[in-house]
């Protein structure tokens, strides 16, 4: 399997399956717009839960926020992403008139061949819009192209209302949007994305140190998931923000190379400072205990959900002889068990199962699945191409002493368990 | 309390306490537009889960969703959004030229006193903006005002890729966008807001009872979850949409008024039609036992989690003699326990309040506070105005044998339990 198939091969799968839609596809589709269909919203949603369950709820530092997607445009100013930080530089056909990323660009028009172009010309990528009923330069917002800033800009506001002292974080998952000029790479470039984020505001002095903890927190966080082809990078002086000491950033070997994932940055005291002079806010923290006062340092770990899970559904594809199975980890898969009749035109059989499907639903707080058609090895088959770990199957044996079989996608080893048992079988086994 | 006041009060306690910040406030905000803080968030994500187990978990036949927020254009042409049927009358002052919204109007105007003004004229409410490096009309696209129309264009995705069966649904919770010319009534009427929504396809003819049913679900999620100020209302012929055969609203008694947080709509085939229509793609059900194809009549319960929740907030909101307390349900607190020790300068019960803190945060799955600050009462009372269903505290009996008081927010009424047996006793409370 060559990887350029393989990503065919994901693509067509998500497509096939209820993954991932193309945004709109009835009307043509929009280049760089995706939508996710059940399967996809549920693999998603999984992703942030269990980044806002590692940030969040298992932390007493980190607390949670959910900014506005459109600001006050006196926020991008500040950020620079108004003056000139926040573009791409594209170049025009001279003939056809297509406009291309300079970056993406070998002197050839890609669309009619034409090898005359404009100067090269600055683009800014963030989406504009009108607030308000008149539609004129005073009333221009623009879409966030990071959600972070939202972080910045309540900083004082979470200061004020909730009991934190530095080293505290705060954490956000939300829309972002850049009006990329050439999406690409399935859902890894896209205009609208989605991004978990976190400021973790630390002593200066004290950033080195939380900066290694962060890079080692998420670098684990995709591992403990089961994450393998990835690795740290660290990104060259030249590479870097001007206002960033290091830079680490997690990359997977994506079918179309090793791409990032997620960057951690040290972003030193810049979003605060910036904020500050901009605002004419204090936006410093005083230590209760010393009296000191100080503009905080930040840590900053950012990823991108969509491409995160693109990287888990490349990792977990997998072809043997007769089946394809996504390996997603069972935390992360959009059904984690599946359960089935072995004859669908058995009626006790049937009956069976259906109570067994409806108790494990009402007491197991996770998407379950219920299939009945065609062979047992083609359901069998059919739920491993979705990534679910677990197939109990109802069969005569049931019948007589209420054990079913429980199969495991990866191994397709079969166990036999008593239904009252499966509960807890499965409970265990996602911890 | 006057009514008025009573949304003061409300406003006022979700800034301080971390609920509700109006957006980009550092630099003098933005209208129509709010960040939820730590609390907020909370609350909402408590409010979508509830809203995704009731819709989607607990049921066979709805699956979910996650389109994108920008759509293609021609979606909008289908669904009416552009051809003026998404329109708001503004009138502009002759004199300061500002804009008004014709329905809020009263012939004076009310930033200058003027009293002449220009010809009533539609204003579009819908955000636009240019997809791609050309800003042209070739380009522009419109943020969602809804999420229904990302549910419609994928109907047929879902029919390929799901197993459904009429009746099914369709679910989706997400951010929609309308430029209103007057954001008011708080986070009632803002630019910015999420939706959460199920289209629930049925067989033409089944469409009524089916209507009833939803009315009926949705009428009882909202009092299972303690709204007693409720009310459905049945909107009459004139006030209804063209295509709507009949439409009930779910009001709640907020200080401004009876206003709706949610409608139950019977849209019929209206939707299906004109994507069919103006796509050019067969949106037609077939019944594969009957072999009958029809185009299913779609029931539409929508409703705005931003106004939901306030709806939650204005009903748990009481004054006692010495307190205020959010007596939400306790599904809804964004915190469900506080841990105190008695005494914060008793190294023994700190110690000791902080295992019980860890030992509950790390077997509990849900999110819960921790205090030590001033005396034992403030802090009760802190954790009531935030709404948290139940207070622990270790006292000098706790270093004895073991147990510990656990305060209910509403009664005040406090227990003794054994360490041990809090998180089975919080987990039964909160079934």
């Amino acid at each position: 399997m060559s990887e350029d198939n393989k990503l065919e091969k994901i693509v067509s799968l998500c497509k096939r399956r209820g993954f991932i839609f193309p945004g709109s596809e009835i009307y043509g589709g929009l280049s760089g717009f995706y939508d996710f269909g059940p399967l996809g919203a549920e693999l998603k949603f999984n992703i942030k839960q269990e980044w806002w369950k590692s940030v969040v709820r298992e932390r007493d530092n980190i607390v949670g926020l959910s900014a506005a997607i459109i600001m006050n445009p006196k926020a991008w100013e500040a950020s620079g992403h108004l003056s000139g930080g926040f573009t791409d530089v594209l170049v025009e056909c001279k003939k056809c008139h297509q406009r291309f990323k300079a970056d993406d660009f070998e002197n050839v028009c890609l669309n009619c061949g034409w090898k005359e172009f404009t100067e090269p010309k600055h683009f800014n990528t963030m989406f504009k819009t009108f607030a308000g009923p008149v539609e004129d330069s005073s009333s221009i917002v623009y879409l966030r192209p990071e959600t972070a800033a939202g972080i910045f800009v309540n900083f004082k506001n979470i200061l004020d209302t909730m009991r934190v002292k530095i080293p505290f974080g705060i954490a956000q998952i939300g829309k972002a949007f850049r009006n990329e000029i050439n999406p690409k790479d399935y859902i890894f470039r896209t205009r609208e994305f989605e991004q978990m984020e976190l400021e973790y505001f630390v002593k200066p002095g004290e950033d080195e140190k939380y900066f290694d903890k962060w890079v080692d927190l998420r670098f684990k966080w995709y591992k403990n998931l089961g994450l393998k082809n990835i690795r740290k990078r660290e990104q060259s002086k030249e590479e870097r923000a001007h206002y960033s000491n290091a830079t680490t950033d997690i990359e997977y070997d994506f079918p179309f190379g090793w791409k990032e994932i997620e960057g951690i940055a040290n972003r030193t005291d810049f979003d605060l400072k910036a904020h500050s002079k901009h605002s004419g806010q204090d936006l410093s923290y005083t230590d209760k205990e010393s009296g000191e006062k100080f503009i905080p340092y930040v840590i900053e770990p950012s990823a991108g959900v969509d491409r995160v899970a693109l990287a888990f559904l490349c990792e977990a594809y997998y072809e043997d002889k007769d089946r394809v199975v996504l390996k997603l980890h069972p935390k992360l898969a959009p059904y984690k068990v599946a359960v089935f009749p072995l004859l669908a035109n058995k009626p006790e059989l049937v009956k069976k199962a259906q109570e067994t499907y409806n108790s494990l639903r009402s007491t197991f707080n996770v998407p379950i699945a219920w299939d009945d058609r065609g062979n047992i090895g083609k359901r069998y088959y059919s739920q491993d191409e979705i990534g679910t770990p677990w197939c109990v199957t109802c069969d005569h044996q049931t019948l007589e002493d209420d054990t079913v079989t429980a199969r495991d996608r990866d191994t397709t080893n079969q166990e036999r368990i008593k239904i009252q048992e499966l509960k807890n079988y499965f409970e265990e086994k996602l911890k």
